[in-house]
């Protein structure tokens, strides 16, 4: 299934829905409904069936909500959002911008003492109603769990995904479910918890090793489990997706209708960990008083890869490199003003598909030309689809979902002349990127205590960027993983194992954009001569590889460390690479990668 | 009062205070008592008054605490201290590592159920009992305010301190206590708070604009005072202190004697705002439920520096300046193997004393030479004071309280040769000073967020240190001021005027120690050209000035950008320092500052 650019968003079709939606609540004797984007998963995407705040609103972001009261509908879009919603929301709907504005205290300025909005019990978290309910606190307003409104009124509304789930080879996975099943129960028990249950569908393909088809660009089964402290599952799934793996799970998984979770759970001997963050209200509700908070028990431990999915994801990257590297050839064999921003996608992905492992690209493309490189998350459609001309930068922010691994590279390529102030940020980019994978750090530092070492040049410049530095990527999963970040809201210590993107980036509304962006991979650093003996410390291996547009690194900007590093990693990017290229390809690679 | 070198324990009065102290416990029903190293106001320097656990158990260290029981006495020690407290505790004591083995645990170990430990409810913060209760829920081990039983058997017990408080100028306080009363009474007002307590003596000098001389190294005046969201003050402080300073209050600041607190806290009408992290559980208790948690009103209106506080912070650091550099030439002027510790120390007291503005040192001076210097918190005395030998490097810590600042200087000195290896690891700390003092950062950051920078070329080369890389410090205050820190452990934004060291350093014990340090004052940046327009940022304004030693730079190792810092930052130098100087510092700081 290759990415398709409809715009896909028809204002028109808000105001009737809406008008819908309002009948139902009235005669549910409720002021107003709840629309999060979130399905029971609260994952990225979201399968077709729940696109429900899209099907409402029109509005297409993958964060966001709306709030339908009787007089007034409000859709709350964060920075990314403000532009985009405004092109997709009839103008029964009222943008708000959030989380400037919070939920709670718009429904104080909208509602009156007394008021009463429903919500589905299954698309918010835990958490999420604490919070809400506490910024309600004395307002006389009160949210109230009801079947979902939108369901009622969605004629059309598609079935729940039901693509059959894979076994996931102990080969790519490294370690076997009954094992991690063990591993996983006895720390549980530790913990004195007597069973644990586990929402995200990641974490779920994780600890069985099994992968799904139910959710784009996501290899994800959805599912619910209940891990218990012997190590015994429970698993909430169609049985429908379960044929190809029945004798994988074997007799210490137990198979349950997703329907029978709720009465499942009630039914469980305390204390039942859940995880607040993710943990649906219905699902917490039904633990009632056998409920204690606590860490989502797979996070952790998928966060860490082992062996053989650090080597499956090595591997994963070659080839991914190489489909990237044919890519970028051809790119620099047309002439200026001939191409379009699709015309790049669709070539980037058909490169991509000529590998029998990719079961899908990782996430939509992102190809900004000129000013659209600087829409962090620009999604290329019919009505923007622009040419790429002489001078511009364009921003490649792509990836694959392998069997043995996730990918996610961006690189920035001039077309024609780039202009000296794009150069030289690129440069301080670059520095930045450098810097990050140089790093050696001592063990025990989270995403936060470290992120400014790839921010340093460009903030010497008076200049930064509005994203994180990066994101831990799955092993043949999410490609945005936690809870593992490069960022300053990340409190959790990097370990060995966890995955991480190194994407710094600068963006110049209106003129252009830049990222540059590898994986790497937090390990044990080998010890220098003359460095602490007692210090335990980490750093990186890099595990993409793919040039980087040597026309826009300004070589006076660079201290003789980072050319070092630069040119060792072009070395390493030919020799890796070189070999799996088409003849034209290698060539191309030989100039790209030549020493600076 | 100069910096005295006399061994200050003697562990053989230790066992029969401990032998009363016990009588004491078996007469009041008790079954221990907790004596902690803090008194009511949690300061890091305490009166003599206070010293109770010194008194009681030999032991002198900045931090700590004892807990007697009837057959075990466990003295709770911090890494720094686990050497130091084997020479000053007598066997009857147990040194417990602390915080690895925290009270709560080792209490559950030492007692039945049923035990009942002693504590006095004004050293004890309310959220240390909190954490402490928390730890102990279940063991059925209570905590029981008492009247302080080390007060009923010291019986020279010292008086508590009772020096004349004195007015602090408004040409250095730079905004009278009026207008500091409003502003905060209004943040009050807004937070609908209807008063806060404040215990921090720092904290109600800087609010009255009044200095004392209670603690040494600390130019503070003891007391409580009740802001209240009109801007009044009631101060509890002994009147004897106050006849200086009575004009200068004013009729909206009303006097309570110190013993009225209680009563009067119970009497205040709600929500009343204390800081968990500071005031007494004798205080807590008495307000009640009147009590809403929050920050103290004053730590950040005081960590913001206003202008002439900096202005006098500089001048301050001019002179200090001078007196350092006075010292510097009159080391170097000295053979290897001629000079000891001390006399180093009290030489630069000296040069500090002949400055009429001087009222004492800001702590007591760091000098420690060869091993002695990887010693971070080392204390000379007549029993360790070593010998500056050639090969040595020394690190020389100290700090003046100045009536218009405070100042806190680090330089690490080469005596005669430096072995290659230290001058390496010195490079690599002053690069980290150098890019710590370069940095311009996004406001908003915390120190958390920029530490790294300051570390960054020691991790490279597989080293770190293990202290912060620097600390709040106050204008005419406490040279260790909170909120704001250069740590891993602190998430407060970094706002201008914030005045905070940066000190990274290297320790290789048994050989040697560096460590060089600079105040700095964190301002709004100037916008650079081809910066981003719309973000602001800040920097940093040096004010520390002298000389770092030339003798320990490998040249080679720095980059263009650093050397010119060192280059220009030591031209500021000679000019700044130059002038102030006899004629023969001045010969040697020429040289000391020439162009590297």
């Amino acid at each position: 299934m290759f990415q398709t650019f409809e715009v896909t968003a028809r204002p028109e079709q808000g105001p009737p829905r809406l008008a819908a939606l309002r009948a139902v609540l009235v005669a549910e004797g409720l002021d107003g409904f709840f629309v999060p984007r979130a399905d029971a998963h609260q994952g990225e995407y979201v399968a077709a069936h729940d696109e429900r705040l899209a099907w409402l609103t029109g509005f297409t972001g993958s964060a966001g909500f709306c709030i339908a009261l009787k007089d007034v509908a409000g859709v709350f879009i964060d920075g990314r959002y403000r532009t985009q919603v405004k092109s997709q929301v009839a103008a029964d709907y009222t943008p708000v911008p959030w989380p400037d504005v919070k939920p709670g205290a718009w429904l104080r300025e909208q509602l009156p003492q007394g008021g009463v909005v429903g919500f589905d019990p299954w698309l918010h978290t835990a958490g999420q109603l604490e919070t809400l309910r506490k910024d309600l606190d004395g307002s006389g307003i009160d949210m109230r769990p009801v079947a979902n409104l939108v369901d009622r009124i969605w004629e059309d509304q598609p079935t729940p995904p039901m693509e059959p789930a894979r076994v996931h080879p102990l080969e790519f996975a490294g370690e076997s479910h009954e094992s991690k099943r063990q591993r996983l129960g006895k720390a549980l028990a530790k913990a004195r918890h007597r069973s644990a249950v586990i929402t995200l569908p990641d974490s779920v393909c994780w600890l069985l090793n099994i992968r799904g088809a139910d959710i784009p660009r996501n290899p994800i089964a959805q599912g619910f489990a209940v891990l218990t402290d012997t190590g015994l599952v429970h698993l909430f799934m169609a049985s429908e997706k379960l044929e190809d793996v029945r004798d994988h799970l074997g007799p210490e998984v137990t198979v349950h209708a997703p329907e029978h979770l709720v009465n499942f759970v009630s039914g469980l001997e305390g204390p039942v960990r859940l995880d607040k963050g993710s943990v649906p209200v219905a699902i917490a509700d039904a633990a009632g008083t056998a409920t204690v908070w606590g860490d989502e028990p797979c996070a952790l431990p998928k966060a860490r890869k082992n062996e053989a999915e650090i080597a499956g994801s090595a591997a994963a990257h070659l080839r991914d490199g190489a489909a990237v590297v044919e890519l970028l050839a051809w790119l620099d064999d047309q002439a200026s003003g001939t191409l379009t921003e699709t015309q790049v996608v669709t070539k980037l992905e058909a490169q991509r598909r000529n590998d029998n492992a990719l079961q899908d690209i990782s996430f939509e493309t992102i190809a900004g030309t000129g000013p659209h490189g600087a829409i962090m998350h620009y999604r290329v459609t019919e009505e923007t689809d622009a040419t790429l001309e002489d001078g511009h930068l364009i921003v490649l922010d792509s990836g694959g979902q392998y069997l043995d691994g996730t990918t996610d590279i961006t690189r920035t390529i001039a077309i024609g002349t780039p202009p000296e102030e794009a150069a030289q940020a690129f440069t301080r980019v670059l520095q930045g990127m450098i810097g990050m994978s140089r790093l050696r750090w001592p063990a025990g530092l989270a995403g936060r205590d470290i992120e400014a070492i790839g921010r340093l040049p460009l903030w010497l410049a008076g200049q930064d960027f509005d994203h994180g530095l990066g994101h831990g990527v799955g092993a043949y999963l999410s490609v945005h993983e936690g809870p593992q970040r490069l960022s300053r809201i990340s409190h959790v210590p990097i370990e060995p194992g966890m995955i991480l993107s190194n994407e710094p980036g600068y963006y110049r509304e209106g003129a252009f954009g830049i990222r540059i962006e590898n994986l790497v991979v937090a390990q044990e650093a080998q010890p220098l001569e003359g460095g602490d003996d007692h210090r335990a410390m980490l750093d990186w291996r890099t595990l993409t590889f793919a040039p980087i547009d040597r026309r826009l690194v300004v070589s006076g900007m660079l201290t003789p460390a980072e050319r070092d590093w630069l040119n060792s990693y072009h070395a390493e990017v030919a020799e890796k690479i070189g070999p799996r290229l088409s003849p034209a390809a290698k060539t191309w690679l030989d100039t790209a990668t030549a020493p600076i």
